[in-house]
């Protein structure tokens, strides 16, 4: 182990090469590891540390376990005018995902807005990542999936029959910073659980329940209990929609068939991700909606706030604004991180961060 | 004033003709008058009790008051393969977004997916009215409109900046009811504040909040507060998206432009909603999606419940349940509805219920 494992923070290149060799000694195609790794980078650059180079070890497990197929033939099952699925022949979500997204987009270039959705797909990092290229061409994009464990039960179930199926929604702005919802539709991510237990802190009420309807506080008895949906039912009916239209509407696993990938190594996800993207030039000229919306969001920045609120954030504003500093100043990694990934990095035989 | 105005139940036919009288009488053409009135008692029928008859009185008023156009130009200002936009021309919405699915369903057929946005459309009643129509032809619709009042500030904000904005998605399924999401994106809709004070009791807390960010539980003070999103600063992230895709992106009114149809009866509304239709059969056999859907209803509803948890419901399915009930037996309408429309009837001068 060298000591530039431990130096920090680290920049977005830096990072990239080490997540690319890692996926690669792994068995990736160089060009694949590459690809897989910018986008993790990118994930921690905006901050998703939840998503990104944190899930290294688990990617790595599953592709020496044979989980993941390293060269897939990711194709196009059926298509129209506006709308395809894929079969991501149980490649890297990442890979598939991008895939879709620039399938997506010619589309929406095209027909005015274009869905692809994806089956045989995997685990594809933050939904906010593909909602990114979209927004950069002047386009809406909406991104669906499929979570890879399920956390939730149905509305007044204790049964875990859904994940925390989350949605993302990008949209571009003129000057202002994009407007990007990066959401699960629980209250609280499972990541946020574990962090809580990590760090010795109780839960506040709302974030989970136990097997009897009462309030969850503990972190450690995680096991014991589900998270809670957001706005109760119809945050239950939300992750219902989204696991519809992510997994069922393109043949990928839902509700039962979910595998949990954390504890099942080796047996095909069959994830199933959605993406729309709507072309702003077929609605309007792109720079009066653009106008609109900076005018908007200054609108709601600038509005009255609550007592003790310091400033009202549009969504992705403080993502936007992380990804700024840290391409500048480097992406803080934290500590327990660093050495996950010094200890990797032996284990490979690669060279370290 | 007529003894059958008080009978309760009401039949649908009956309920829908004397609507029809209504808007006839105030100025729609009878075609018109007829379809707006058939939408109207289909929310009545469906349980939206908050979005049929009980607008009659105030959609009266704004026709008579010159604030809806009654013989509106709806047509297409842009469009391409799956998408356009139409301009309802300040008719009403039910009219306009009629046409919007239509339009959507068409395009679905061709492309795969259809999307319609609609400008100067009007407040069209629940959002659930207008996925039904897609998914008795396999296909899955989703809605979103802009409110049309402001109830919610951004997340930490003291202004009302946003509305309820509300989504409706539609997914047909084989043998079980199809599911049906129709949701606000704040906790409570108004109407149920307004429900709370007519009935003099406390709102729960999380329903709302006053000037100052504490719990608000009395209703009669609704004035003084705001209504808070489901989630925290998700629901203020999804009514902000929901706003943007049906508002800002068609050049609706979203923001400071939204009117209170509420306290104005006659400034255009300029109200905006989307509909997005996809097509089974583009993405697979329908029968095959439909059967795996109704799998997991099954599922769902047949697993384990919290104590004292007497059923598990899918979304839609009390309201499905109801549509069935109120068909064969009638619609229970409240008795100071009943007394509003025999009040209206007489002030018209047309025909009681």
């Amino acid at each position: 182990m060298t000591s530039r494992s431990e130096s920090n923070p680290v920049s977005f290149d830096r990072l990239q090469a080490f997540l690319s060799r890692g996926l690669e000694h792994a068995g990736l195609p160089a060009e694949d590891a590459g690809r897989v790794a910018t986008l993790m980078a990118t994930a921690d650059l905006q901050g998703s540390d939840g998503h990104g180079a944190i899930r290294l070890p688990q990617y790595v497990k599953r592709i020496r376990a044979g989980g993941i197929n390293t060269r897939p033939d990711i194709h196009v099952v059926t298509e129209r005018a506006a709308m395809a699925v894929i079969d991501g022949d149980n490649g890297m979500g990442h890979l598939v995902m991008s895939q879709a997204v620039d399938l997506a987009m010619e589309k929406a270039r095209n027909a005015g807005i274009g869905w692809v959705g994806a089956r045989n797909s995997n685990h594809a990092g933050p939904a906010s990542l593909y909602v990114r290229k979209p927004v950069e061409h002047d386009m809406i994009a909406l991104y669906f999936a499929v979570g890879n464990a399920n956390h939730l039960p149905p509305w007044g179930g204790a049964e875990m029959l859904l994940s925390t199926n989350p949605i993302a929604v990008g949209v571009p702005a003129g000057d202002e910073p994009p407007v990007v919802l990066d959401m699960a539709t629980t209250v609280a991510a499972y990541g946020k659980v574990k962090a809580k237990a990590k760090r010795g802190e109780q839960m506040p009420e709302g974030w989970m329940i136990d097997r009897q309807g009462q309030p969850l506080l503990d972190p450690k008895r995680a096991d014991e209990g589900f998270l809670l949906p957001i706005g109760n039912h119809k945050g239950y009916g939300l992750a219902l929609i989204v696991g519809l239209l992510a997994g069922t509407l393109n043949g990928a696993a839902m509700g039962r068939d979910v595998v949990d990938f954390n504890h099942d190594h080796t047996t095909p996800t069959n994830t199933g991700q959605s993406v729309l993207v709507l072309d702003l030039a077929a609605f309007a000229e792109p720079s009066v909606f653009k106008a609109a919306l900076d005018h908007l969001i200054r609108d709601l920045r600038n509005s009255e706030r609550l007592p003790g609120v310091e400033r009202i954030w549009l969504p992705g504003e403080q993502s936007f604004g992380k990804r700024r500093e840290y391409a500048e100043r480097g992406i803080p990694l934290a500590a327990g991180l660093v050495k996950d990934l010094a200890a990797l990095a032996e284990e490979l035989g690669i060279e370290p961060l």
